[in-house]
């Protein structure tokens, strides 16, 4: 079997601007025409995507649209719906590619569960941001139905909720996805980062109010799965230091010291590039003779020719 | 291994009375620690269940709170929420009870499609209720807004939306459910029937607005995953004749024929048993040495302990 290669995919490649069922269909079939070139290259393939816009919009609805006979879903169910849609929709794109492309293989989304810990400092402060952007006017507007949510302001776009973001610890479905690849099945697994859950201290768990970064779950996953690869497809082919200024400098090939050591400078910016630079360094600590790749989907063909200096390569040394 | 067995849960294992994501976890708690005698007996279990409840609320909440940027989501995307939103609630709860009974197993709920005919004469008669009752001014009201929707009375109920309920083809991850109890795993699947989808013509599929019978769907993955036994858990012990009559009469041990006869004479209730019993006929005319059980919750303890007399079991002969 081929190198087992776990594939991030971030919000540009489920398109939300219109924001209906069949606007984002008709843009996970383009990205699914990209992912196939890694397995038509015999790479064992798991999928894993962020659902930050669906939440939101779910969110949204619900919060109008809900009575006292028919209440709204807290956050943790509303993440699994959108695990079921978005690995409705995966499963639906990719099938139709690989019939496209003459081969045969069962796809399938996995409603993932990720724990986490309940001391996660994370829940003391709300990170991640979910959902449209507002303008200042319109979030005060929200605080008054919702007084406990938090709204912060993101890269100059404007206002979105954050949420918190704890640290996955393990997604509890691992088995599943090994046993998928095993039978040489395509995976869609850990979607949103998978729904966070706490030990209930006997065995069990039980769902909490938060999102897990969909990088941070994909890496995870990715040592859970023991990848030999972890990419994280984004919307930009490189991971670059003085983003958006004169000197600005595509990485092609970079250590986690030096990532660490940019960092500390503060060259990537939270929750756009650090958590993707986090989670690569996170997967080739914990897997020292493997790599992780930033780049976008437009470059993923030559990725698989092995086109020299595509994306950033992240290694442990 | 155990005897394979796909178990079919109804309404009344998901309580929707409240609507609340707490209520209805509490009731699949309860749900679980009655299936959970089908593993501690050593048997493979594939569990599904009907979703709607769920589907109608969504519904409900989606035409209610959707905007031009955060449009509703179609019939087939909905379904697949709520086998998102079902399926973790399943997997929080008896992930729960396999850990108070000291039993490790994963359990894993998969986004579900199942196949159907576009030729299927379902789509020309919406005959499947979901989401709440309505008085018939309600309805008067909401055709107002859709009119598009077909309402019927329900059993002296009230009225309900029917949607078209196309006949099953072929679950598409099959295989999934297959990988994982050969690994001892419990696998969710085909909540809702799984997402009515047809063919392209070309290898792909197209998801449609229907839902599927959860009966004749879990009657179809037990034929496709090669089940021994297909059990439907239902809000009554029996299936009876002459049911709510002072001769009503409750069928312990039952033929296809005998079935069928009873069938001639109008003795199933449409949407309610008559599927059921018509799911059971499905699955032991494809495996005529096997038998499908049609009883309550309550009575999965005496099943499992053989108890005899317990439910309606249907045999092809």
């Amino acid at each position: 079997m081929g190198k087992r290669i776990v594939v991030a995919l971030g919000g540009n490649a489920i398109e939300t601007a219109i924001g209906t069922a069949q606007s984002q269909e008709e843009s996970i079939k383009k990205t699914m025409e990209s992912l196939v070139e890694f397995i038509k290259d015999g790479s064992q393939l798991v999928i894993t995507h962020g659902n930050g816009p669906q939440v939101g919009n779910l969110l949204l609805q619900e919060a109008a649209g809900s009575t006292k006979k028919n209440p709204p879903m807290p956050l943790d169910t509303v993440g699994a719906m959108t695990q079921g849609e978005i690995g409705y929709w995966m499963e639906l794109a990719l099938d139709e590619v690989l019939a496209e492309n003459g081969i045969d293989k069962t796809v399938a989304a996995i409603i993932s569960q990720t724990v986490v810990s309940k001391d996660d400092p994370a829940f003391l402060k709300p990170s991640k941001p979910i959902g449209p952007f507002y303008t200042k006017e319109e979030c005060d507007e929200l605080k008054k139905e919702h007084p406990e949510f938090v709204y912060v302001e993101d890269a100059g776009r404007g206002f979105r909720r954050v949420v918190p973001s704890p640290k996955p610890i393990k997604m509890l479905e691992v088995g599943v996805v090994l046993a998928m690849l095993e039978k040489g099945m395509v995976p869609i697994a850990s979607g949103g980062g998978g729904v966070p859950v706490v030990s209930d201290g006997k065995g069990g768990y039980v769902g909490v109010e938060g999102v897990i970064d969909k990088d941070f779950g994909a890496a995870q996953m990715a040592k859970d799965v023991d990848a030999d690869e972890l990419i994280i497809l984004t919307a930009v082919d490189n991971v670059c230091v003085n983003f958006n200024k004169p000197d600005q400098k595509a990485l092609t090939n970079v250590t986690v010291d030096e990532l660490e050591k940019y960092m500390a400078e503060g060259q990537f910016a939270a929750g756009s590039m650090l958590p993707k630079v986090q989670a690569a360094i996170k997967f080739v600590t914990a897997k020292p003779e493997c790599r992780a790749i930033i780049t976008s989907l437009d470059k993923v063909a030559d990725l698989v020719a092995g086109v020299p200096g595509v994306g950033t390569i992240i290694r442990s040394k």
